[in-house]
């Protein structure tokens, strides 16, 4: 079954997404103009994407003192991206843009993610801060810094994190100082001089475009000239790597931002990952050290700006994390169907004297397929759901928009964290499934599992979102979201309860459901945070796989008025069963430990280990 | 903690091996004796292997069309290895061995695979190589091969595989015909000529040492010419890279055998792992093409040799998993001691101007370490216990010697895949643990875990072990094998059950055993290989974590006596107690498609994917 395939049934059956048509922001589109796009990302991830990522692997990116050297194929690959018109997928006709739905963009992305997640990084990174700007920024600040993004002129970075700070924002020890007396004056942007280091940038350096916009997080001193402790004093700075005029016009100047290393990953290489010091006086722009930064929104505000996009940012890692285990899943269907290996285990399998079966043929393969295929699909409908509810925040009425607002209060931590976890098995899974040969670098699993590790780790490692979901987002407003969601899911089951073959699956679905909510309730009843949160992580599992079996009964039910014989349809049904039989069970374990607030990891000490 | 120190208290305190000495082949050894094993080998690895293996990663074995290069560093590491005698740890004095017992060796061992497996692949390889030789060969095979190994002389590989035949030894492709009409009175054994391709030879090609001892599975073409099918027309041939005579000279003579090409892997990378072609007619012995093999034991025989040294080379697999997850368990744990990020989740926790603090003290990186301990440290136990029953059949009593072999049929898939799965698993929390810097190539977590990947594949994959299990070890012979660990099992929980603390662990553990046991009856109702071993693979995983929680509950057990209160005894304690509400509930989902027989894999056709 081809990818396209699934996607087509999601995207307008399932999500019935040609309907946004009708919707004045989307009414020039249609499913023509959709699968248009889809046609395009598809082709030039398959020409120009696909036949290069081991490439962007194995010739790593590296820095001569002077300048990052990229492989030739990445510049072309971008650039072609850059033609598509995606980098402004989501913003106005007027600007240049598509002006299209959410859920189109993250599908059309999928193609580029399957085909190399690595090199198609550095445009998703320069797409979410170009719509950052677009939201928070002034109009020249938009003019001179998101266009000249969305036309691929220029790339852009984040850059958050700082060696003393990972997780941890109200770390950050970057300042920023007003640069002159006349610094509100900036055409650009209230004008300071920044210096500090930002670690673990993607895309902080290379040659691919003229310029880079990065967007720092700093803090400004007050008046006793210390930074406010915590995440209220971070602001949000344009600091662009060669300096400009409002006309875009690069001045000559270079910026004080200085690589100071590449960092040397296991996987991902195909873009470049960076420790950039800001302000340390290798370049003197202006006469003087300090990298020169435009304020963005308004002191302080840094963190709200830049969470702004947080959603789609972690709709966009959960689908790159998708797209690696469906690449393995593929690759490892493929190697199946081909590869002769044992006999059956029938009484005629005895006879060494036929020839080998293909390994398809038995249970165990079968069953590493099943995993994968249920663990790709679904976390793939999970993203597009999100995606989804994206739009309707965006373009739905003011019910719709709150209501997908409370769902994806919830579902964004799943969204991130699960395809991160069971998608990377899903490349364990593909490397079994081709034993000794997936092992080695000649077949291309190997570095879906390694590309894939990074994404428990990066925009929100999995403790973090675990501490998100159970430390906020189930119990604010009330419980609010956590209700809404159990809103949905109860009638899906509802509705599957009526449908011949699902009755025990819908009822396994609302157990549950029960289970989370009574979890989370036995979680908080003490109301200690610090109870609660010892075991966010094991409910995150419950709470994902509970989501997941839900999102695979939506699926299943979308299948009703079609031919439920068709190899398609058969095949949905298996994953859903799959994922039901094998999967959802394993919910009980995780809550176990949740339920009874197990003490261990807190009364556990360093000593003991 | 140190490892030695749990290494000590499993060997003496549990297992009591200074026991052994009191058996004559032991007798003249002691604890005295064994610890200066155990000194030697961790100041060799310490010394020799640990500094140099991401060497042995970088710099990846590399072949220049004549010879294939490996660092100077693993060279040294394996001179160090040879003086010390170690390679034939196992064998008798009167051969130069240091007839140490199984459980001894397995644990001097630990200390090279922690501080570098692929380093010392090599010499793990050669020592079961010549092991074999010294069971099934003759006279002048032992003096001339194995005793050449022992002396770290020659090297030694096992050669099994083939392209077309990975698992399915059955379908073993390689061709053995005699080799001239006095085939029969060459010394060195009946002599033939071998053609044919072996595949993932590790160790098959370097230059560490000045010869290469090859055993080769190859056929005897029976009367009509024809090879017979399946495994009955397997033999086991000596197949030298550098021909020799009865004196171990080398003859000049390069044999029939050459390098096809290096596979390059994801990980493990310092074992070179070759394609090997034999009597493709590079070079011609005597005068014509053909690799000259020496039979070893009687034709047809070849699979039962080889399997004779099966029990301690899945041991060894296990452990070396067990290492890579300690390695990556201790490496992790000291930086979450350094690493200071985040404040406690306490009001006082909310001061950002307070300084962060170790990571050790969140209770998900704690949740995360505990983990580890319980893996690599559960794992460590299970393996030498396995060990200590090796010696037990050796050096045992009749009945013990029964005992123990009843024991080994049914723990030895285990001992083979349980590390190989959670040793895995805790490589990749070693990496969350570190974040960011876990996923560089500046930190060793990430090499552990890239090696490690490869123990679910060789010696036996995943799916082997779990047919293995279900398919043959707990049903043969009426299920004695079962019913023989079930009795050990029940027999630690009750005396658990008396012990203050551990009562609850101690029902719990039975009730697991019966949920294993009436699994594994359901699965068998029908009597039918195919539905019973569709789902072989989760009860591997099950009946695994049923026995871990077995060993764990006799290591805390083992405790008693000692100061309960040492930080060693609580950490244990804890470890223990984490497994018992984190892992063994785990096994319900996978015991309950087990028993229901669950047809979905078995029901899923190819179209359908």
């Amino acid at each position: 079954m081809l990818m396209r395939q699934t996607l087509d049934f999601l995207l307008y059956h399932w999500l019935k997404v040609d309907r946004l048509s009708a919707r004045e922001r989307f009414s020039e589109h249609s499913r023509e103009t959709f699968d248009a796009v889809l046609d395009t990302c598809e082709r030039i991830a398959r020409e120009k994407f696909a036949p290069f990522n081991r490439l962007a692997d194995t010739e790593e990116p590296r820095f001569d003192g002077e300048r990052v050297h990229l492989p030739q194929a990445t510049h072309e690959a971008l650039a072609a991206y850059v033609e598509s018109g995606m980098l402004a997928a989501a913003q106005d006709a007027e600007h240049g843009g598509l002006q299209l739905p959410c859920v189109i963009e993250m599908a059309a992305n999928c193609f580029f993610s399957k085909a190399s997640v690595a090199m198609g990084g550095y445009a998703m990174l320069t797409n979410g801060n170009a719509n950052l700007l677009m939201a928070h920024g002034t109009p020249v600040q938009r003019e001179v810094f998101a266009m000249n993004e969305f036309s691929g002129r220029w790339f852009g970075t984040m850059c958050l994190s700082e060696p003393q700070a990972g997780s941890s924002l109200s770390d950050v020890a970057t300042r920023a100082e007003p640069d002159g007396a006349d610094f509100e004056a900036d055409p650009l942007g209230p004008r300071y001089r920044l210096t500090g280091n930002k670690m673990w940038i993607s895309g902080g350096e290379h040659e691919i475009t003229e310029n880079i916009v990065h967007l720092v997080l700093a803090k400004i001193p007050g008046p006793d000239g210390k930074p406010l402790p915590g995440t209220k004093g971070i602001s949000l700075f344009i600091v662009p790597k060669h300096l400009v005029d409002t006309d875009g016009r690069l001045t000559g100047e270079r910026n004080d931002v200085a690589l100071a290393g590449l960092n040397h990953k296991l996987g991902y290489r195909g873009t470049t990952n960076c420790l950039l010091n800001f302000g340390e006086g290798r370049q003197l722009p202006g006469g003087r050290p300090g990298a020169i930064g435009y304020l963005v929104g308004k002191p302080g505000e840094g963190l709200r700006c830049m969470f702004h996009m947080m959603n789609e940012a972690r709709i966009g890692v959960g689908l790159g994390a998708v797209m690696l285990g469906y690449a393995g899943y593929e690759a490892s269907l493929d190697y199946a169907r081909q590869r002769p290996q044992g006999r059956p285990m029938t009484a005629a399998g005895k006879d060494a004297s036929q020839p080998q079966r293909p390994i398809i043929e038995h249970a165990d393969v079968k069953r590493m397929l099943l995993a994968q295929k249920s663990y790709v699909e679904g976390g793939l409908a999970l993203e597009l759901f999100c995606a989804r509810l994206v739009d309707e925040q965006h373009t739905g009425t003011p019910e719709e928009a709150a209501a997908a607002r409370l769902l994806l209060d919830v579902l964004i931590p799943i969204a991130k964290s699960w395809p991160s976890e069971w998608c990377l098995e899903a490349n364990s899974l593909a490397i079994q499934v081709l034993g000794g040969y997936g092992y080695t670098r000649d077949f291309p699993v190997e570095q879906y599992w390694r590309d894939n590790r990074l994404n428990m780790i990066h925009e929100g490692t999995h403790g973090i979102q675990a501490l998100d979901l159970l430390g906020r987002k189930v119990v604010m407003d009330g419980g609010q979201a956590l209700m809404a969601l159990a809103g949905r899911i109860s009638d899906t089951a509802q509705r599957a309860g009526q449908v011949p073959g699902l009755a025990e699956a819908a009822n396994e679905l609302g157990a549950a459901l029960a289970a989370v909510g009574g979890a989370t309730k036995k979680a908080w009843s003490t109301g200690e945070p610090e109870e609660a949160l010892a075991n966010a992580t094991p409910y995150l599992q419950a709470f994902g796989h509970t989501v997941l079996a839900w999102i695979w009964l939506e699926v299943v039910l979308a299948l009703e008025g079609t031919d439920l014989e068709s190899d398609f349809a058969q095949g949905k049904r298996a994953a859903q069963r799959y994922f039901f039989a094998y999967e959802l069970p394993k919910i009980h374990a995780w809550l176990g430990v949740v339920a009874r607030r197990e003490a261990l990891t807190r009364e556990m000490r360093d000593a003991w280990f």
